[in-house]
């Protein structure tokens, strides 16, 4: 093992690796939730280093977790198990190769932060469509290992339909080069799609070549009660039909952590005076016709009854004060005691209803259990958490909160739903989305896996198991 | 084999199948170019009776052509060489399942004719992305295997883009259930986009959830003339910086073939007095914002010196003759002699320098050759041709087109393109597709197609030999 270590060592130079207490920050994730143990943190410089870096492993049987911001919320960057184990750190990888404004993309190396992208782009008039709050750290390898969500998803899609082009090493070190910049190619299967979403379990992505988007003149964003929450979907089919493709937003917010978020940063100001159990924020992207496309959207809302009062977004402070907002409701910065929680997504027009159901659930088995839920309902994808009182240690109480996620993990199945719906699998979901998929999915997925990556080397105990997949299918 | 005949006619009953005389518009391609035997034409009624039918020719070695509207252009839904095959139609099982336009999707049988779909999304204001020529008879299973192109890519992106969720007969028989209807679901490989554009090589697509869109209140299209060619794609970038999403076309039409149309087609009105080298049509879908924005980007362009002169179709009359003069461009409908033809793309900011370059490769080799290209160059993706003078058969003429062949293609390579953009690779582009990817791209492909169809009695003869490229990756 350490001739193995000493020669990933002498291949990346002194620059190219860190060991022992330098490691603390690869080994474990942003919240503390997932610590593991490396044998070393490689980190190479270019692709051939990385191709290096992955025979090396491959001969000594060492396993590699690949890593980029490592802002990721389901553990899947961080090493699992007892394996010994690598952490391939693509954060000296971190260049933006171009920004063709013309060609309406960029790429990049998979170290390269979201943020530089973002600027890049508006620097040539162009916007990149990926967005969330850890845009500043978030890297772009990790983004499309795990088909990250965030905000833009409604107009633009996952990062799964940003990326034009891949370059991967695959786990026997070989580098396949997929950078193509095409809109239209059907020349044979797809193969960036296995690795897009792949959490890294089928190699490592090293350069993307991602789509831009053109500019909007400005964004404005309208803070409104929704007047009827179960024809909620019919507010967000209005908006639609009103703005198309200018919705860029469909957010909800529910009225009981608004009150709570208010309370607590003096820096919000409150929107709305109307109190409401439901807000939406409705945002619209374009130019100038926007303004008249909300006054439309206010009106016909209004007089439908699917709002009761709405307040516009007037300047630029206004703007960021919703987003603001949007952005302190995670319960995680407001509530206290145990919490369930879900990354949940159902077709949309079934949202209401399987919330209605979901806290139905959780209140048989807990009279006493809060449901909150907020998030991207335009995409179908919610945030949700439950709060069941009791003490954690407690077996029965901790028995009780594995009901409660059993429950509505199925519930959400039974709604066509996944519960992985933009955070991905990780560790965190490891052995609750067994359920979600038939056992042929999970076969075919396994024979991919085995396909790729026979010694189970790369990022090993994350996403699924694919000698368990096989052992159940041929039960 | 006369056994497994009789059991599949046994399993579909009297309605489903055909033999002899009956198959000849099953085993012929739309064209006429491509003909095969088949020693049935099986034509299931739902997908038990496909996992039936695949499971008896499994069983007996015979191989299965998947095949829906028979529309393509390559050839790819038709028996090829003389190893016992059936046809499989999914022409009866043509059922829109369901129309959700809350959800923003409609679920169909793969036999579904895609203008089934657009009427009944137009009949709940919506609209489907998916549009060609061929729209009356095109169907959508088969869409999605060739991931065709299209009308509305530049906008809406390819079929792959509209496919939200699947089901597929596997080429052993079993049913895997994707037709999932989610936005976000980051919970595994993403199996669908194997089955997308893999032309029938590795399962039979059933079923499919497709994605709708709003719809505009209206389309218009302006007809240019281009002021100044290597500058086209500033002209692209400037529509879209006006229009943003509302620019939902950007096509190029040689001046060259416009008079030819206009001469041969009395029915076509001549759309502007100015004759030009090249014509764009522009077209931008909106409501009452569009109008300003056709008048910005008139002024804007004229000033810049990238268009020349304009004329904006002002009723739908207007609307359907530019786009009845686009429809007849296709140069077979208009040249004679012989044609050699790509169906290309390249990165869209490389269009004008590649045919400049694609022309002096073919005039090096023939000085009298004429290039044609026209076709969705927001897309980056040309219809082009090539027509040298000489005597098809001669072999010193034979030798010559298959040389212009050759240079162009690896010309569209060495722009980072590629020879199947759209219309897929099926027999048409099977040869000439090996020198578009790398070795290890083929291998990756052939191991993928072995784990599927090891036997290989999907399609056989479509796309690549698998056999051969694992040789290949071998040596």
């Amino acid at each position: 093992m350490q001739n193995a270590i000493d020669e990933i060592k002498q291949l990346l130079g002194s620059r190219g690796w860190l060991e022992g207490e330098d490691t603390a920050t690869y080994t474990a994730d942003i919240r503390g939730t997932y610590k593991g143990v490396a044998l070393l943190v490689a980190r190479p410089a270019n692709t051939q280093e990385v191709s290096g870096v992955v025979k090396i492993c491959r001969k000594h049987g060492i396993a590699i977790v690949p890593q980029s911001g490592n802002t990721g919320l389901c553990g899947g960057a961080v090493p699992k198990g007892n394996r010994p184990s690598i952490v391939l750190s693509l954060s000296r990888m971190n260049k933006l190769i171009s920004v063709d404004p013309l060609r309406y993309s960029v790429t990049a190396e998979a170290g390269c932060i979201v943020q530089t992208i973002h600027d890049a782009a508006a620097g040539v008039d162009r916007s990149f469509a990926l967005d969330w709050g850890a845009r500043g750290s978030a890297m772009i390898g990790g983004a499309i290992s795990t088909n990250a969500g965030g905000m833009n998803v409604l107009r633009f899609g996952n990062t799964r339909d940003q990326v034009l082009g891949l370059e991967v090493v695959l786990p026997d070190g070989q580098i396949w080069d997929g950078l193509r910049a095409l809109r239209k190619d059907s020349s044979g299967y797809d193969m960036k799609h296995l690795f897009i979403g792949a959490e890294g379990t089928l190699g490592i992505i090293t350069k993307a070549i991602m789509r831009l988007h053109p500019r909007p003149q400005r964004d404005q964003t309208m803070f409104a009660s929704v007047g009827d929450a179960p024809r909620l979907m019919e507010l967000f089919a209005l908006a639609r039909a009103i703005a198309s493709d200018g919705l860029t937003a469909f957010e909800l917010v529910p009225g009981f952590m608004v009150e709570k978020a208010l309370a607590k940063y003096s820096k919000l100001q409150r929107p709305l005076e109307t109190r409401a159990e439901w807000y939406v924020m409705v945002r619209f992207s374009g130019r100038d016709e926007i303004d008249q496309k909300f006054e439309s959207f206010f009106e016909q809302a209004m007089e439908k009854g699917l709002i009761t009062d709405a307040s516009l977004a007037q300047n630029l402070a206004q703007e960021q004060n919703l987003w603001d907002l949007r952005d302190e409701i995670p319960p995680l910065k407001l509530m206290t005691g145990k919490m369930l929680k879900w990354d949940a997504s159902v077709p949309i027009d079934r949202i209401i209803p399987f919330l209605g159901e979901a806290e139905g659930r959780a209140r048989a088995l807990e009279p006493n259990a809060k449901l909150i839920a907020f998030g991207h309902a335009g995409d179908g994808n919610l945030h949700m958490s439950v709060w069941p009182e009791g003490t954690p240690g407690d077996p029965a109480f901790d028995t009780l909160c594995k009901q409660i996620v059993s429950a509505i993990d199925e519930l959400i199945w039974s709604y066509g739903g996944s519960i992985c719906a933009e955070h991905g699998v990780g560790v965190e979901n490891f052995d609750r989305v067994q359920g979600q998929k038939s056992t042929l999915e999970f076969e075919m997925m396994a024979r991919i896996k085995m396909l790729f990556d026979p010694d189970g080397l790369m990022n090993p105990g994350k996403m699924f198991d694919p000698v368990q997949a096989l052992a159940r299918a041929a039960e």
